[in-house]
């Protein structure tokens, strides 16, 4: 499913080539995130203009609502949301572990009450593979338990051997669907193990030996300090087979990103394109600025000279911030389109970087552009 | 600047041309409202897509914010916005007397408090003339006192004499402005006199003393029973020259347009397609429906099984309530699309009616299937 195409020279990053159901994923990817069934205020037409391959969708959201019956009717996710290219749906359980209340762990699976409505819900290993296969997603993730930081050694042990064996169970349902019907779906491995690298050394090895698709490095930027997200990634891939995809869920900022790349990750999902893009801060080639500051009244420059999206090829900084200013939706509109475009641009920059042998350099430019902040 | 192109046989309905500094305008044609230096949500490229040939701005509102000088600095309103065809602004009376407070209406102009921080403003014809030559709109309309429904006839009289005193003065205004150097925004009176019809006669015979570009019918939808509004517009257009472009301001619903069409309307203006989009609300050729109820859960049909809108060729009215269910601003961002396309394509079957002599056939089966309501 996954090919590996080039090997960077000057650092670990890599260039791939995903095969999923709704068509191949060159990798690295940026993964814009879907939660609800929508990249909140972007069309999919708007999506793919930006040339975005892949979505992240969110079981736990999906689940609750618009629940999966619908979700079932509708023909899956896809035609549900309007999306034919590929989807990758986590599991829920970050959700349940952030989102959800009165969670009840047992080694049999999670109990958690709706942030919605409060009820009660129920998802095992199984059935967060069921919910997943209903959702009909390329890519499904395994139910983990996410631990925050910083944990107690003794509670990431503990909480490292459940996922373990809820990873097992995961996929030993999957392969006995697969084994009773021909199947594309592919499902990811999640290595937890907290800032602990011998038990992320564990977690890899016992993950292999069950064996998936592709391995996501979990519980990474929970709040540990930015050179240990780095420190682990690093640590972790490096620990995973070579021909299978890597994935860091959550990560991150634009130099987070460009860092994990170097560190060999070919995967990235993150709110921040979007959730920043509605609070008015918009990422350049020359650092982030903030589009609501009165100072940007009168200043008719697009948000990034150099950018080709639609926000910057027809409007001002001066008319983004009027948009903010006068709370018109079309401004957080404007910048979460222009994020997004900087996220996946910045991607494919890196790519070409990564074929020609020149990713350190591209780095160490970027993050020196980046970081100048005269804007 | 107006050239009648074609009376239709079975009504009073016409097409028609308006030359302006920004193009050329095909009547009937209807206006999507820029309140506030944005369609509500939507794109200039998706104004474009739906076939908007002209926006309306409303001078009270950029006046106030982002304000004049910041226009100005940005080379006036179709720069500010990103905008490059025809836009007509509004003088900004309406809002004053909607949504201003501690007005004083004297005979030289009208002083009000802003209704965004309570700061003190003071409008003269003159100078509503100047804030639209600084929006640089292509069509600029007089100040006027919008009278609402019901309004006593010794009232309407006074109110009357002052807006055709008034709309002397903006007109002796701009053709100071004219003499001095070529200018090319059109300006239009309009017509009050509520629902007085001797006083709309008066009104029409002064303000074509006077002589404009073109001639609004205002006051109208303010207040009064249905069949009031249109024979009141009905009444005044066919005072009006054949040869100048009538506009009913703030007019409608769907139905209401296809009426003032076939009564000689050319021109309208309407928030319903966005207000009412964003709270659900979408029109079809089978009447209004509305999209946030539970009993569209599972509808998987489009919108409108014929619209050809980027909202019906990808997505479902079940999908939609989903956004409307979960707060995604896709969804408010979708229907006020479909609605807005609705209307532009309604104002176009008009056209192809009109130029084909059937208009009155046309009305009628519109009118029969949008009313039948089985949805």
């Amino acid at each position: 499913m996954f090919k590996l195409i080039h090997k960077d020279k000057t650092t670990k990053a890599r260039l791939g080539k995903l095969t999923t159901a709704h068509g191949e994923i060159n990798t690295p990817v940026f993964m814009p995130v879907g939660t609800q069934g929508t990249v909140k205020s972007i069309s999919t037409q708007e999506l793919k203009d930006i040339g975005a391959e892949i979505i992240l969708g969110n079981a736990y959201h999906l689940y609750l609502r618009p629940g999966l019956e619908i979700i079932e009717k509708a023909g899956g996710l896809h035609k549900f949301m309007g999306w034919d290219r590929p989807i990758l749906t986590d599991s829920g359980g970050y959700q349940i572990f952030s989102l959800a209340t009165l969670r009840k762990l047992s080694d049999d699976g999670a109990e958690f009450s709706s942030h919605i409505d409060g009820s009660r819900h129920f998802i095992t290993p199984e059935k967060a593979i069921d919910i997943q296969r209903t959702l009909g997603s390329d890519i499904m993730m395994i139910l983990d338990e996410c631990v925050h930081y910083p944990a107690a050694r003794d509670y990431v042990e503990q909480s490292l051997a459940l996922t373990t064996r809820w990873a097992l169970r995961a996929k030993k349902h999957l392969d006995k669907i697969r084994a009773a019907r021909d199947d594309r779906q592919l499902l990811f491995g999640i290595v937890q193990g907290s800032t602990y690298l011998d038990l992320r050394k564990k977690a890899v090895e016992d993950l292999l030996k069950i064996g998936f698709d592709g391995y996501a490095i979990g519980g990474v930027s929970v709040g540990e300090p930015e050179n240990l997200i780095h420190e682990i990634a690093a640590y972790t891939a490096a620990l995973l087979p070579e021909d299978k995809a890597r994935y860091t869920m959550g990560i991150g900022m634009p130099t987070d990103i460009v860092e994990a790349i170097g560190n060999g990750i070919d995967m990235f999902d993150c709110v921040v394109p979007t959730r920043n893009g509605r609070n008015g801060q918009a990422f350049t080639w020359d650092g982030d600025i903030q589009l609501r500051n009165a100072d940007r009244k009168e200043d008719f420059r697009p948000i990034d000279e150099t950018c080709e999206c639609f926000a910057c090829r027809n409007h001002t900084r001066g008319y983004i911030r009027h948009l903010f200013n006068t709370e018109e939706l079309l401004g957080l509109r404007l910048v979460s389109l222009h994020n997004l475009h900087f996220y996946v641009k910045l991607i494919r920059l890196s790519r070409e970087a990564i074929r020609q042998d020149r990713f350190d350099a591209f780095k160490k430019e970027f993050l020196k552009k980046y970081n100048t902040k005269e804007k």
